[in-house]
């Protein structure tokens, strides 16, 4: 399965929240409130990550392709394959994104979104990137 | 993409509630409510389909391989391929389910499941899918 070739890869995702080349494309954006879930395809060319951030209602990833990593703050971060679902309790401080050497795209739901957007909490740095993602 | 590489086709999904072969397999069951959210993959045999159903809190398809239908009371029958998106409101009578031909995968959210499970009200009698899928 390639998830590029089912949803689009759609717009570049903001620079302030996002390091190196991302990809969003927003699947339901839920603008009148009716189901409390947004959903998103988010594609990372390899080395992009999200910034630090948590969500007050939680997220849900399925990863659909490639290799990625997924870090709760203070923990050791963990290695993602297609098939594999992470579900982030809201206001954990987190990062997910794409290995150094390959792109990795995931289906993302905030849930619980009545509670409020992400908050974001600085960039993951090359050197916390790099202890992350060497073993 | 071929969704059935990526997560597990599961179980049989209940004949009681599901016409013909659908394998069911739960992602993200949310026991504790923390995201008031489930999160499932279907994979249905060409013919198959749900029973006619509505959710309280409503529900969220994506559609990951090969062709089928979406249909609400009432309506003409959407067909349905890869990429497509399906939000369905809380309370809306429907069916979702494969072509004659075709296999059929699809993610499945249920959103709001703090107010209750699926409504189930009876097959889709081939009549009516006979209806709903010749064009």
């Amino acid at each position: 399965m390639n998830s590029e070739t089912i949803f689009p890869k759609g717009k570049q995702a903001p620079r302030e929240t996002f390091t190196n080349t991302t990809w969003l494309q927003m699947l339901h954006a839920d603008e009148d409130g009716a189901f409390d879930t947004q959903v998103y395809n988010v594609t990372f060319e390899p080395s992009a990550r999200t910034h630090w951030h948590s969500h007050p209602g939680g997220q849900i990833l399925l990863i659909t392709s490639g290799t990625g990593y997924y870090q709760e703050k203070g923990k050791p971060a963990r290695s993602l394959k297609p098939g594999d679902v992470v579900a982030i309790r809201p206001d954990v401080v987190h990062w997910h994104g794409a290995s150094p050497s390959s792109p990795f795209v995931h289906i993302g739901m905030s849930t619980k979104v009545h509670l409020g957007p992400a908050q974001w909490a600085g960039a993951v740095t090359d050197e916390e990137y790099g202890d992350a993602t060497s073993d």
